[in-house]
């Protein structure tokens, strides 16, 4: 842990947010080459991260992994846009900003598609699913998000894919969030693809995202998107013929990528980075409890990614005030989403440590007395 | 230029290829930072960068400069599709692979078109542009490639705009290439959208588009595209609300943007990276055809990013080993492109001098005797 701590560069306050997080040195030190994008160092590069990201889902032999230059929500749209097929009919699940963004694609994209909404603090159940499944015989494809970043809610994915896989349904899943941290066994879950960010808990630099996808869903959706520069199935066919992308990709960004990967295997892959995400968040919890504040959400449903808290009630507290003293103080956090008014967010991924978390804890307390917010029970 | 020689990190090739391009040090460590999207800095860097741009091509007040992350193709994608509305009509100038390749994102996006080809190694006429305008009055806009990489050839890009405002046509002139090394006048040319890579004449690391728009006609385009994250329109108006990004931008690549765009005003400009590219380009022509190479196109209709010759006939000679022996020597060279065929590509782009052709063109020789390609005369 005290290696991971060391290896980051102290110059900048530490991100304490669902991403972009806070990167090792080693991984920006990565980028700083210059290779042209056909280079046998750049294709190495390339078919090395997307075996291991294959290898961490279990996913060698049924799934490709597929990246694109762009932001998660690229990703995602990508993958609405290849996998549903005119004729399909997406079915998609929201309890938060991120779902109610995949039902904005899919309308602006014009991808058919219906959506359930659920309550926002506590998961959905396998019956919901069912149900709304069971309602529309048109459906063809189910999306949910896994952890849903506005809330920190984890979404219970397998009970959702097992309902998929008995109606037959082909399952899209936005780990953008989640991927890296948590296992997405792409053999049991039988998913058709698992949109990744490279930023969040793979730690990597934020502008790449990957989709693991199925190979027989894949090899169905052949000239579906909707988009030239967005269409799966285009770049992995040409990724497996040339070992390139189709267009320039982001070289130093694909290099960096490479590094976080390697640091990935280095902490113990999934298992290891879930652990610490996991000590890091126990340890904020408990020390912002004993500070009288709340969760929005019970720990039995949260993810360990980011944590919504209530704000305290006190007139002299302000978000704005929160923020600065926190900067000042070497931690960036995040205000909450609209979705859950009055609550400010904490998160534990990047190149953060379960004593950074006492530092911030610290931090955090210092800044309310300056801000004059008085002490437990404040909220 | 010593210095910027000096700037270079001498562990890898130096590419002369028309992109990824070499970058200076200066810009790669510009890359070493983590901050979170919406932070001052980050704002600051996107709103310095967005001015520098619309200065660049004389734009302030009657354009606005657009992020995306994606690679070039991205942007060009995001244009059409957020320009053409569904009842206009694109009109595509191609004489190469990148005109082509507008043509195929129309198809793919479902945009109304029709296209011209012209002959791939002299320019289109003023006079070829209004008669293909003259035979479908249901054209709305027209779209050209400036530098057409895949042979080097400048379109003459001020005559073909004065057709478009005398129609009364809205014009989309892919930059990507010659970006930040021509001058480009919005105002004079009255350009709709001009789309631009970060990488190539700006030398920023690969993975960020630009896209210098007209306001006017984007107000129009509220509600055209095909994509959500590929909808300018969108991106542009949060942008100017917020300072942000829609989605999580590459926060690395735009501090390196930013910090090429410092470079680039160090440098002269437009008007300095002209002269230094123009310089290199000169060495290389002369130098080249003192060795008995042929150029594909005539110094007249050529640009100084990228230039094409044609193979030697000598049995001994293949690209495999010109491109391995140029290698060695420390530099990378390009194969030319399908439209000419036994054709090899230099670039003059990206971080390198006249000296570097000067020793390019020794290595070039070196590898020429090594392969057994006879004396002057051989091609
Ligand atoms: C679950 C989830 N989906 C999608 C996104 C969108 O990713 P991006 O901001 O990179 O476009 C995010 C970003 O936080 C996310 O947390
Ligand atoms: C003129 C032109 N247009 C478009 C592109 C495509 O850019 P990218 O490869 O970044 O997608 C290129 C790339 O070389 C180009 O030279």
């Amino acid at each position: 842990m005290d290696q991971i701590d060391q290896a980051r560069i102290e110059d900048e306050p530490l991100l304490l947010t669902p991403g972009p997080v806070t990167l090792s040195a080693r991984v920006k030190r990565a980028m700083l080459h210059d290779y042209a994008s056909g280079e046998a160092v750049m294709q190495e590069t390339i078919a090395w991260s997307r075996r291991y990201l294959l290898d961490l889902c279990n996913a060698q032999g049924t799934h490709t992994a597929i990246p694109l230059v762009g932001s998660g929500t690229s990703g995602t749209e990508a993958a609405i846009g290849t996998f549903v097929p005119p004729n399909g009919k997406l079915l998609i699940h929201t309890n938060g900003v991120y779902g109610d963004r995949l039902v904005e694609i899919a309308r602006r994209i014009r991808t058919p598609y219906t959506s359930f909404r659920t309550a926002p603090y506590t998961p959905p159940t396998a019956e919901q699913f069912a149900a709304a499944i069971a309602a529309d015989p048109g459906i063809t494809h189910v999306m949910v998000v896994h952890c849903e970043t506005s809330t920190g809610i984890l979404n219970p994915i397998e009970s959702i894919a097992a309902v998929c896989r008995r109606a037959g349904k082909g399952l899209l899943i936005d780990a953008v969030a989640s991927f890296g941290a948590f296992m997405l066994d792409a053999k049991a879950l039988s998913f058709d693809a698992v949109i990744c960010s490279a930023n969040k808990g793979l730690q990597a630099p934020p502008g790449l995202a990957w989709i693991i996808a199925k190979k027989s869903a894949l090899e169905e959706a052949k000239g579906n998107a909707h988009s030239l520069t967005l269409d799966l199935w285009d770049q992995n066919q040409h990724m497996d013929r040339t070992g390139m992308f189709r267009f320039t990709p982001a070289t130093h960004l694909l290099l960096g990528f490479a590094e976080a990967l390697r640091e990935h295997a280095g902490e113990g892959g999934i298992a290891g980075r879930h652990d610490r995400y996991r000590r890091s968040w126990r340890r904020l919890v408990d020390g912002m409890r004993q500070m009288g504040f709340r969760t929005l959400l019970e720990d039995e449903v949260a993810s360990p990614i980011v944590t919504t808290f209530h704000e305290p009630l006190d007139p002299a507290y302000s978000f704005k005030a929160l923020y600065e003293g926190m900067k000042r103080r070497g931690f960036i956090i995040f205000p909450g989403r609209l979705a859950a008014a009055n609550t400010f967010r904490i998160a534990c991924i990047g190149v953060v440590t379960e004593d950074d978390i006492g530092r911030a804890l610290d931090a955090l307390e210092a800044t309310m007395r300056e801000m004059g917010v008085a002490g437990m029970g404040r909220i």
